[in-house]
């Protein structure tokens, strides 16, 4: 009886894996380390092993593969992180595993993770639902009508490159300049309280040190110190511009915040609701907001919810 | 039997109606004037009597509304150019015709130009679109899937609301100051060439008028004129910039341009395109963009598309 799916995130450090029950009840999770030499070639037997260890492969309706890479109609268009250029995962570990009944589907990981707060986390019960992941980078995921949305190239969700910033024009990683990833990543906080500290005389206790995290701007922000906050709030407009092309666009119900930055909590939805009311009026008086909720585990609930 | 579809495009002035065969091919068009008295109440008996002179409803397998507002799940939340507020067309159009097994569909009319470009014109073949109405003001409808993206409240695709422009933040009608609307519509256009004019001393054939149009701009742009050539592509960098927004959010699979400013022709999408690759390298190297086609008619072409 197949009474189990698997939710496998490949990332290029760690492989995560949830084992659920056919109601996306997470029953079991674990990790292995991610081996991506000579183009990630043993990745996916590496994965069939893994599972096996925990079950057998006539116990499992299907897999769910999360991947750091543009995915379009199950196709892995490309991994750098992995080695991997395009690739066909279901084939591929259809042939390793010899057990063509059970379903393999993928989606780009960012994208699942969406799709898992959509299914177990803080937006299960949205059907139109937009995901904002802010760590070092930016990342997204966007469900219409309770699909993901994956883009005929791969590249929906990537959010991250929205372009919204004129003014400091920061270095992105992908060539451009203006990129949301810049202005609005833990990176992104960082850059624009250093811009800040150099533009204003003002007192702050963000001085003290030659370099700081996110988490530090946030915390003086919190606590009211002037340079601090008005970075915050230039980082948050920045997002909230994104949001509001995005609104614009589909118009969602729910936007959810993860990622590192979510974790300043509550503070941070006050300052994107200060600015995103701006963008969006006078169509619009209330869009939800609220904090992802299931962290690292998003991606495998995401996973999960491919095959469900 | 059933042998008919019919397409009603509710506008502030007209109404078009379209009447299809199953397949969606147009067999006869007519429109006739909007009474919007009385906020608008006799709107639907008036196309009741409309369709009736042409085909008896039991004729009909379904009528496809497009209006001028927002719609969400087949219910118009308001159309302020009819004068009306919340109405359940459906219902309403129901009981009128006393006929329970007539389908009918209600979307916003930009929307339905969108699916109808999908379903009969430029974008036939597509499941990805996103539409630009580039006219007095600017409009749009995206599709992902094949399903036209109404979202919550109904204000998915009003693209031009994109804040775009941090510079002229010109006024925009919806209350707020740099929206695509007020830099690349038809007015958009002329009220940058208006600014170009100010800034440089060049000689240019559009100092001639006091006013002039949109269409003048692009005929002088065409011939080399710095000025004009100047303004257009300053305008077609701000479409290109919520073309990318756009892009990073779903990733479309064409761009399809249509309204009054479409007819400067391909020159409008060199220009588009000299500005779009820009916006959204390294991820992709193409997208499809057209001309739309069905002009006028697309949105009776999209309110049969409803029912098809």
């Amino acid at each position: 009886m197949r009474e189990y799916i698997v939710g496998v995130d490949v990332g290029g450090t760690n492989i995560k894996f949830g084992k659920f029950d056919l109601e996306g009840e997470l029953l079991e999770r674990w990790s292995t380390r991610t081996n991506a030499n000579n183009n990630g070639e043993s990745i996916l037997s590496d994965i069939a092993n893994s599972i096996t260890e925990k079950m057998k492969f006539s116990e499992i309706k299907g897999i769910g593969f999360g991947v750091p890479g543009p995915v379009a109609n199950n196709m892995v268009l490309h991994c750098v992180n992995l080695g991997w250029a395009e690739k066909d995962i279901a084939k591929e570990f259809s042939d390793i595993i010899n057990e063509p009944d059970v379903i393999i589907k993928v989606a780009n990981d960012a994208n699942a993770a969406a799709a898992g707060e959509m299914y177990k986390g803080i937006a299960k019960g949205y059907d139109n639902v937009v995901l904002f992941t802010l760590g070092t980078g930016v990342g997204g995921g966007i469900i219409v009508d309770g699909k993901l949305v994956e883009g005929v190239q791969g590249v929906a969700g990537e959010l991250g490159h929205i372009q919204v910033d004129y003014k400091h024009y920061f270095q992105c990683k992908c060539g451009k300049k203006g990129c949301l990833e810049t202005v609005a990543s833990a990176t992104g906080i960082v850059n624009i309280a250093k811009v800040n500290l150099k533009k204003y005389k003002n007192q702050s206790p963000l001085r003290r040190f030659s370099n700081f995290s996110a988490k530090k701007v946030f915390d003086y922000a919190k606590e009211g110190d002037f340079i601090a906050e008005k970075s915050i709030d230039e980082a948050m407009r920045y997002l909230a511009t994104a949001m509001g092309s995005i609104f614009f666009s589909i118009n969602p119900e729910i936007i959810v915040i993860g990622g590192g930055v979510s974790y300043a909590g509550n503070y941070i939805i006050e300052k994107i609701e200060k600015y995103y009311y701006d963008k969006v009026r006078p169509f619009i008086t209330h869009t939800n907001f609220a904090l992802a909720t299931l962290g690292n585990d998003a991606g495998i609930y995401g996973c999960c919810y491919l095959i469900r």
